[in-house]
């Protein structure tokens, strides 16, 4: 199903006066202390987070999993919703697709199915976590790491897949997540393991193209419970500068050990200019995978306050790859996306707010007073209606969620579906 | 030095217009949504935070402390920061003693003194964690749970001594925090550390007048660093069970463990009407005892959407005694202080403005994307026109810090005391 | 299959005059040091740990499972399985089942093949985290603490069920776990959640037999993760104590935020007389389910010195019911659970040689260097030729996993099996 | 006070017999099974791991500390307190000094001093945590990564001299532990700090003599709890590189963040060949400081494991400086240093017990479970008695703590120094 844009703009008709008067009220009040509100708008706009393929089915734990109603069973459903979100945002414009789990049969007509819903292909994600059917080996026992050289092959061969479909697609990234590592002291030679996936990393870097990245991933356990090979930001970061130029970092907020200090590790990448791909979720206790903003929306803001802060400054740092690795295991899908969506740009938008030059200034002065309320009064402000006021330029949704339930979204989904259609993949 | 309440007004006249137009807006906002503004002010305006004897001066850490410029060298310097915090907020009309940090000499006199500062003496606390100069023995291993009864009795008639102190000034109770503990395993036999403990409370307990309360704070670790005696919630009800109906849990936000839910922990005791005391801070890490709001903004909102249902539903539970419990390792301690005040305020006026209808009725139908949508739309909401507008109708300020810059306080006090002068105690 | 006593002892011959050199060794020393070594040796012959059902195939984790060779597809299997551990150890004499995936078709057949094999049957688990086929309501939203009542109705029947099963299988206990929380704040009316909870497990309680007891394990997170209702023993003594004098709280080792001090919370619980069970497993991150002793040996052991003291010293403590909770994601189930089984009788035993006496002493003294001493002097003595002997005085196996090897069981049960047999339920 | 060879002999004689039965009977087994015993003894010889100065006092916490008895109140009386436990041991052979705290007036006499108590100078350590009386600048608010370049340069200047006068006394590493980071988000400039801090430690580099080295320490948090400069070993060997060759990370096992995979990363900076030095001490929750292998003993020999991999396999590693960094808040510092030297050696004895080539084939074929029994055989070795005849063998106590006592060293230390000396420095 499709969203037209008249639909969109009949919805906005309701929360228009309201928020006309919000937006009113708040532009002015920023405008009068400095701030370009019309940039803001534009960054707002311009920001496009992808969706991966995988997010549009409900997710599960080892425990379960509780299916949701309707789910997309084929790659042209998944692109279908994201198209569905990207209509009533105008800010998830993109794809990123998981193979196997979506290798497209005809790739020009995905490609075109995707482009007339103003959807890209994003980095393209490999497998080798889970053996498929009729695999010859096993990754039980991990893959670009393992000790036997041929499923070290087999790996890199499926990455190398990989690239190619993407490449037909327009992809120009490659992620690479690797599950692997150890369940138990002993099992692995840990500066072996190190030296296989480097290898086998620098092998698969050395086959994309001129214009493509490579993203590595890092992750300090789960699914393995003792070690995992490449545990953190300095092991990546290791690997990345082992490949070259265009081989980066990619942070998962999720992946890292109680208490982290995740902003000071974006400020970090970003000045050695290795910060690659961003994958947005939130938790409370491990790789929880929840919507994001919903347990942590300050750390979030000082996230976002370092990654505008960086875009500014660390000209040798591309634009990172933005894109959101929920599990939506008891919520609808797109409700959720749509909530994760909204939290992103909350912080990207208090992010914008922040007076860097009075934070500059307040830093040299040694302010510390100072210093925490320039960045809480940027936090405290309600921008919603500067979100509001960028989707309704561009003929999106003033209120998505509102939107998406008065049109029944969910229910025409699931008549053209059925209601226990089951995602593909995971 | 004292600020009386002309000069708040004065100043309050830079803000004043400013403050009104966006007031009224939200105001307006609220009310067409159906909620009760007034009731809101109300209790904004009737919160009242202790603020500690201890934290009017810097704080340090194992490795050192820097003072800080004229800080409080005696018990009446001590609350007469207290009552500049009081003129500047109206919401900070009470001082929590620490013993034997702040022996008045003269009870009357301090008494009087406070209260002519509208400030009250909150809850007494004792002090069994460090040596003082001439103790014939050594809480080195422990107080209240020493395995020899001379200790203990010591430490017990410390506390008999403290709650004689409390009573003199007006305090109606009494907080216990332990660091009884054990550094390595098999130091403490852990039944017998426990039972002694108890028998310990329960002697103090029945020590206590009628109109006194006791309360029991826990903590896991620090500045033991195996065990703490009392080291969970479930421990300090265990033992507020055995002393009686006037004994209850204190939450300090800094001990729990990494991820603790202490929200739900709120909520239970809450329900079995024992949470007597509130200690607010904020940490990343362990008891960082950082200024309050300053690191998870979202957790104290969390806190208090809880206590304020608590509040509102579990008449068996008593009205918590608030205070802030932070140390100001580098920040003017009476800015650090404010914003701590602030913070507060802003997590209660967001809980307050909670649709709990709406949520209910979202909870019975497992509408979980909504029931966040209700949460996060009352956090999102920038409150602060609330607060200002409490402390504009109490004749408080309407920027407290800006106020205290502006009349440059620091610098009086600084004056009047000295810049080398240190604050007695810790 | 089945292991006979001769093929063990014929194995046996290969390690006996190592063996029993080494244990005269250490027989001698110890028994001048004034312990008593038959005493130990009983101890350890007279510990049955029970096998859960669900360990006997391999686990998994969200991202995946890789199947193990030769699972046990029937509940005959898993018996038959768990009779291979016991004959190799004489020490897994009993099984613990989990409903619905092990429901016994005729019951007394069932308990005779087991019998035959030595095992008895263990507390029997119920399972409301997952939603079986053709059920007409959904655990999504939980199921004891459901705020629907006819879905807690489901949940409270489904144990009653199993109840019923156990009864006709000899077991006399019934092991709740509940998956039951929330996933994002808001989700939860905590204290409801909790009453509901309460209501439900009192409903169950009333209905369990007088012989029976009722054990309600505890989780802090997973597979919810934003709150458990049950989420520490806090919790679960509170609950416990609300059912009545046969229910008790259950730890499981997995379950608790990083850092707890396991020790001290089973010395508490046995001081009130409420450890009821006890899961067996290790971890490094969270409920990691590796296998027991592999990561933390020394803190299994201080939970076994607490374990040891508290059956010697809390006449009022039942004697705990064991079982060994861990998944087996990547070796051999048996091999695994015979690791277990080790570890958890090298804690045992080391337990059991702690000098109490001295101990006490020690601790009366505050010598805390010796108190040291004493424990780290157990835990440092090698005790295998104990648990050596004790198995070899059973006619058990010496060395189990290197008889399992040696007399190649693996392949006999896949022969019997085939190779891709996969383990009914999880 | 000073022990005499003779008289440690003289106590050994109480328990020789008893040793040489255990000795002989252990290694008689290990040699049975190919393991060479004298290299082991001669390792465990070798390995000299230096005091530092500041240990040789009690320790404490924020909340006070507790001192102890006939605490050294000199230079002089460090030296000899580390002279004992190397009589005692022969395995304290160096001592670590802190700068200011331990400035000799006479380097020469100093040297010559240590000299005859066979004790070196390891690295020296420099302060800029603290501010010192009389400095003109303050370290509030940072170090070597201060904004204020005036505040950069007395750190470096501080540095520099901390060097001058480790030359003297024959020192050929400095050790730079910062403290420096912000206790609140938005008072650092990630960038700017870290970019500040690199430059610092560049110009301290270039001043240090070609036979010298330096270490950079990193830490998360504490004492500043929102952010730290160097927060990982990433950021430590970012700048190592930055400085030069003979830049090195320092490991202190304290310094990480929850469930921390320390052996990984000791494993990856030594296939790096840039682990230069290592702090012991153990931890329940932060950096606790408490005696060495007192709550983790297997993650302290999975940490051996890979240093004696490392040693063995990583030649462009050097060999790393071992220092003890413990805290003695409760214990008689000395009989504390000496429960961790014994510590230290059992964990290394262990991992030198190691079969390594047995433990690459188990690896190679991916057989988990005897990886594990290889490792979990050797960690289950008591290997006290190899120790004991190591220190036999080098005219030191088989039982050092006995001796320690029975030879009543504390008493005489006090009846020397009285009863109320205290320990110069922190």
């Amino acid at each position: 199903m499709k969203l037209s844009v008249e639909k969109i703009i009949e919805q906005n008709q309701k929360w228009l006066e309201t928020h006309e008067a919000a937006y009113n009220f708040l532009a002015e009040k920023l405008e009068k202390n400095g701030t370009d509100v019309e940039h803001i708008l534009k960054k707002l706009k311009d920001l496009q987070v992808a969706i991966p393929s995988w997010a549009l089915g409900a997710g599960g734990t080892r425990f379960g999993r509780f299916s949701y109603k309707g789910e997309p069973a084929t790659l042209e459903g998944k692109i279908s919703d994201v198209g569905l979100l990207h209509s009533l945002t105008q800010s998830a414009g993109a794809i990123s697709l998981h193979i196997p789990w979506d290798i497209p049969e005809d790739a020009n007509a995905i490609k075109e199915f995707a482009a007339s819903l103003g959807i890209e292909f994003d980095a393209v994600n490999s497998n080798t976590f889970q053996d498929q059917p009729r695999m010859k080996k096993s990754y039980r026992f991990g893959s670009l790491c393992n000790s036997d050289p041929s499923v070290r092959e087999l790996a890199i061969q499926h990455n190398l897949d990989v690239i190619n479909i993407g490449e037909k697609l327009g992809s120009k990234s490659l992620t690479v997540w690797l599950a692997d590592g150890s369940n138990f002291p002993g099992q692995h030679n840990f500066q072996e393991a190190l030296q296989n996936t480097r290898d086998s990393l620098q092998h698969i870097y050395k086959s994309i193209r001129d214009d493509w990245k490579l993203f590595i991933e890092y992750k300090p356990y789960e699914p393995n419970f003792y070690s995992t090979v490449i545990q953190d930001w300095g092991t990546s970061l290791m690997l990345a500068e082992a490949c070259g130029d265009r081989a980066y970092t990619l942070v998962d907020l999720g992946h890292h050990l109680p208490n982290t200090n995740i902003e000071q590790i974006v400020a970090t990448l970003m000045m050695k200019g290795k910060l690659g791909g961003f994958h947005f979720n939130d938790s409370k206790y491990g790789d929880d995978d929840l919507t994001v903003g919903s347990i942590k929306p300050y750390a979030l803001f000082l996230i976002w306050n370092e990654l505008v802060y960086g875009m500014e400054h660390n000209k040798n740092n591309p634009s990172p790859a933005w894109m959101i690795d929920a599990s939506h295991n008891i919520k609808d899908p797109l409700e959720d996306l749509l909530q994760s969506l909204e939290a992103i740009q909350i912080a990207h938008a208090q992010a914008l707010l922040v007076d860097q030059n009075a934070l500059r200034e307040a830093q040299k002065q040694q302010d510390v007073v100072l210093c925490q309320e320039i960045l809480q009064d940027a936090y405290r402000t309600d921008v919603r209606p500067l979100l509001r006021e960028a989707r309704l330029q561009s003929n999106a949704a003033i209120e998505p969620i509102a939107t998406y339930r008065a049109l029944d979204v969910r229910n025409q989904i699931i008549k053209e579906r059925g209601l226990h259609s089951v995602a593909s993949g995971l």
